[in-house]
């Protein structure tokens, strides 16, 4: 019936709209509510402009409606900006309508708080009854720059000329999106796609990251996060990129604790540790960078490239102190910085280029007179190093068009190449930057996307769950938190080695166990148990029939409504460490499995590996590995050694948790397991589940 | 008799000699040896200008003279382009002429190894004979801005224009002298002298340092440093530009261990761990950055400023995620931001502005309508921080001036402020450059110079030294190594408990010890004494002169040739922790303390306090406290407590050694040191001294 059809995909309706409502326009151009249609209309936007304003037949050329209810024909996208008392009112019109999407620009939700949050679920209800999805609130829209349609009043993204490009954005912090606009555009790098989440009530990160992969206008997409709300939708945009070959880039707030704590308070989400997302865009096959000009800097480093091999730089340079900034920083990450290989040296020495074997090949006089062009070839064709860093001196400078004769004219691209200049060379960089080769402005950022490109490895592979039995008993045991039989028959059942306790009921119980044995009670309603007497060690023989009705009289005694499920008997067990291995269900980056020191190291140290459940041996043994102390298991003067292949295997046990259904359990802890020496194995002394 | 008298000073001489020679200068405009006349001409030098050539009389309109010996009247400065071969004959003309300083340019010596070390060596004789100094060699030379006085052939230096400004700036890299001048121009920052230092032949950093801290163009000292050649003269330079209120800001390579092999292959100079330079710089009083842009940017924050008191921020901003950038890396350097005091926010809502106590100050609207300013103004004036942060959103690229109206027109400048751009926004930090506030480009250089200025802290004062007895004892055993009953009596003259071991040359001489006890054989020619059975532990009663008799036959089957001095007996000791407690002369800081655990736990965790010796007993306790598991000795659980105050009296005691004559002890090592339940002291068991 109407003119205009709808359109068919969810991006689609997002990105490239036939028709945009804008609830809230105004009519007078100095207001924030009439910049969004000046945006469109400036963009020479094709499809039809909304305005709905309850005060106005028209606004600057196009007739409005004072409700989206009043609107005829079909609406894919509206762009609320009413005040967040409305917000409601207007998405229950959208739903009455048809809408497939609405972006709010209105704030005052999960970000103020408790009520705000109640006010943001209510909004989230309609839309989800009413078939709209969401993008925000609390968001600055977003700018489809490819075809010309920005759904946004954001004044700095006003600013910027609408130049596409490759680059997709994804930004949690609205003012960020035309912050990140200015600083790409200074290096003359555009974008295809960018969007500000807000509050993400509905579509998150993950989702609006997926769309940006599966476009064909983006080859490379930048995040920029203060927490991660959508960890499971995030993962699969990662490894879908991974597959089509575009890289997916992040910068990430809350490397610290004060910085976590005003992520929380400014967009109403909660933050775990960095360790944790680190691992998560690891594992997924996501590019960190460390600093704000890496995240502008990195995507022409890595546009097009797979995950290298190793972690190995050559630096090629005509000026020493420019280029060992950025080799000294290189080795404070941990990457190598290998000397040029003896082959490569012979052969540029018979051409008459002698080099030294430091790993900064630092040429003499400047690398004039083609040296440097030929040795720059010889580092880009040679298999010592897995990227190449040229640092300029003031030849970037004074004869800025040199950039041109010694290294883009003979680079192939065959391995990425970063430019680093020393002086102040604004010009070379240009130069360099409409080549589409990455320079760099910093030593630092030069390191930082370094160390992000070396560190970026393929997702990593999840392996087949063998988790049946352990499902099985907790599906018996039901949603509660086990007690630590329950929980050490299901740690037995992924093939841990559990205490070998028996439950007595009285002293009776426990005659003829030779012992020495501990004796506990069992009870879900007494905490602090060895504080208050109620567990014995040591016991041999007779004394064990004894300490049993002796726990059991003092736990009748001072907790006289405790329900008593009886007494624990339990081999006394002996090794050469304790340690405590951990799973949990973390709100933001899903199953992980935590191993650390036992007893009073643990407390003191806090040293712990921790990776994304489930692991594989090769990635238990790494966890083991990454822990000084545990090192001390592997052979250390005449100390005992432990079973670490044991500890690896139980590691990867315990993970496979991971592989129930979502939620299933939601944590897991071995506390002490117990190393045997070589060979003998380790064994959970104790333990608890907490289910659903 | 010359119508020219020489210069007073050797500063002047240096940097406004009253004539120049240019040895080696070339009448061949495009040769590089040709580029230093060029330059002192351009610049307008009033002074004296004297090529030397051998085949010339006259260069660019100035007389020529084919040897140094040859110039008639007296000649302050030479500047060396010559050969390497023959710098040492130049040096040797002037010399003989009575030139004050002479900079070499010319390189191929310590920077190149062994052999060119050598003929390095034999021009700093030739000099010091004649009361020559020199700059250099292998060093771009030095220009003196605020007269126009440039003595260089660099070709980056020659490029800018020479405008006068506050910063000196001593370089260890020759081409960063050229960077750095370009990078601060182009932030509107401008020096009074630059030197590039070269190898440091004679002239190093700290002398060349000291003579910008007494210049009154001179209002703050930069330095790019690859090492510490001179630790004790740049320590001295550094204090006296205290007591004059001139911040000396440094850049130090070295940071990862790649970085330190380089700077030693490149420079010719050894570097040793960072951690020491990182000491040096704080005890001294010096502000250390991290990032090459914090080089830059960091000046206008700290001149004519002293160190603060605390390290808290308070960050100001209208725009979220630009601000939390630079909050979340202050977190991550250990920087408080605390929120904003109760007092300070009442005053505020009393003027209708609300703030949440998050601590970061993020102002709705972008803090509009004034409310920027004002909050400002009480940021500036709370007690509850040391420094201030301004964020500006994209109003600092849509609308720069408004920096003018919500920053500059209400800073008093009573606190620090620092002002960050998120976006690309070259005009706004144009603005604040030229009004003296210190503006950053990235979040990074932001944190890192606030970390630099609120690190910051007044040298440190030198304890008074007690060591006479020490040194009495230490000269009476003469310039050797000293065996354990030696260094045992040393550390006991400086107050250290020993071990009460006796030395006998027989069993009978051990006749009637109690026990239980060590024994141990006492020879300088013997090595792994406990490996060979030549200690024996825990002997008691009439055990002691069997161990005796013992030790001694073993020593002399299994060392017939080494010299025995007697065999020790020592009382076994028992304590809560082994520690290492050591001393040394390091080469590029001077005396350092170095504490440490003993045992096995040093193997594994390396972990290690290191100060500049000697130490106050507050920083010996800060280094105690500095190690986490000797926390475990002030009271952990009901673990035993150690006698921490009287290792801190120890460790105090020990870096009084720094107090002697330079080089009487290289190192002097305790180990173990046992420490004994609280209040029952410290114990040195075995040690060792190397003196001269």
């Amino acid at each position: 019936m109407d003119q205009i059809a709808t359109t068919s995909s969810l991006a689609d309706a997002i990105f490239r709209p036939r028709s945009i409502a804008l609830i809230g326009a105004s009519a007078d151009p100095g207001k924030n509510t009439a910049r969004a249609q000046r945006v469109l209309q400036k963009a020479g936007y094709t499809g039809r402009i909304i305005p709905v304003n309850p005060t106005r037949a028209e606004i600057f050329g196009e007739a409005a409606y004072p409700d989206i209810r009043a609107v005829p024909g079909p609406v894919d996208h509206a762009f609320l900006m009413v005040p967040p008392r409305a917000v409601e009112e207007a998405i229950a019109g959208c739903a009455e309508r048809g809408v497939r999407v609405a972006t709010i620009y209105s704030a005052g939700f999960a970000e103020l708080g408790e009520a705000g949050r109640r006010a943001q679920e209510r909004i989230v209800a309609i839309a989800r009854a009413g078939g709209v999805r969401l993008i925000g609130p609390n968001c600055l829209g977003l700018v489809n720059v490819t075809d010309g349609v920005p759904i946004t009043n954001n004044a700095a993204v006003e600013a910027e000329p609408l130049q596409p490009g490759p680059l997709g954005l994804v930004s949690q912090s609205g003012s960020m999106m035309g912050a990140l606009l200015s600083r790409c555009r200074s290096r003359g790098l555009s974008f295809s796609k960018l969007v500000s989440v807000g509050n993400e009530c509905d579509l998150g990160v993950g989702e609006l990251a997926a769309m940006m992969v599966e476009d064909s206008a983006t080859e490379a997409v930048l995040l920029f996060l203060e927490t991660l709300r959508d960890a499971a939708a995030l993962a699969a945009a990662a490894r879908r990129a991974h597959a089509l070959g575009k890289p997916v880039i992040a910068y990430k707030l809350g490397r610290s604790e004060v910085g976590r704590r005003i992520a929380v308070s400014h967009t109403g989400a909660m933050v775990g540790g960095d360790e944790l997302a680190d691992t998560f865009f690891r594992e997924n096959g996501i590019l960190r960078v460390d600093t704000l000009e890496g995240l502008v800097e990195l995507p022409r480093l890595v546009m097009g490239r797979r995950p290298p091999k190793g972690r190995r730089v050559a630096v090629l340079t005509g000026t020493g102190g420019g280029a060992a900034m950025v080799v000294d920083r290189l080795g404070g990450l941990g990457i190598e910085v290998p000397p040029p290989p003896a082959a490569m040296r012979e052969g540029l020495a018979a051409q008459g280029i002698g080099i030294s074997d430091s790993p900064l090949i630092d040429l003499p006089m400047g690398g004039g007179k083609g040296q440097y062009t030929t040795v720059l070839q010889a580092i880009v064709a040679s298999g010592h190093c897995d990227a190449v860093v040229a640092v300029l001196g003031s030849t970037a400078r004074l004869r800025p068009t040199q950039v041109n004769e010694n290294i883009l004219s003979v680079y192939d691209g065959s391995k990425p190449l970063a430019v680093f200049c020393a002086p102040q060379a604004d010009e070379a960089l240009a130069i360099c930057d409409a080549a589409g080769v990455a320079g760099f402005r910093t030593p630092e950022s030069c390191a930082d996307a370094l160390n992000a490109f070396l560190s970026w490895r393929a997702p990593r592979e999840v392996p087949a769950a063998e988790v049946e039995a352990a499902r099985a008993l907790l599906a018996r045991y039901g949603a509660r938190r086990l007690n630590e039989v329950e929980a050490c028959a299901v740690f037995a059942a992924l093939g841990i080695e559990g205490p070998g306790s028996r439950i007595v009921a009285s002293g009776a119980g426990a005659r003829g166990i030779e012992g020495p044995a501990a004796v506990k009670i069992l009870s879900p309603d007494i905490a602090h148990k060895t504080e208050a007497g109620l567990v014995l060690l040591d016991r041999c023989g007779d004394q064990i029939p004894a300490a049993v009705e002796e726990v059991l009289q003092r736990a009748r005694q001072a907790h006289p409504g405790a329900n008593i499920e009886g007494v624990l008997v339990a081999p006394m067990q002996q090794g050469v460490a304790e340690l405590i291995l951990g799973f949990r269900n973390d709100p933001e980056v899903g199953p992980v499995v935590v191993l650390g020191l036992g007893g009073v190291a643990a407390e003191l140290t806090r040293r712990t590996a921790v990776r994304l459940a489930p692991v594989t041996l090769e990635t238990a043994r790494e966890m083991i590995a990454s822990i000084p102390e545990l090192r001390l298991l592997t052979g250390f003067r005449n100390l005992p050694r432990g079973d670490v292949a044991a500890l690896a295997e139980a590691i990867r046990a315990l993970s496979q948790l991971a592989g129930l259904p979502a939620g299933m359990v939601s944590e897991a802890e071995i506390n002490p397991l117990i190393i045997r020496g070589e060979g003998q194995g380790v064994v959970a002394v104790d333990g608890l589940i907490a289910q659903g």
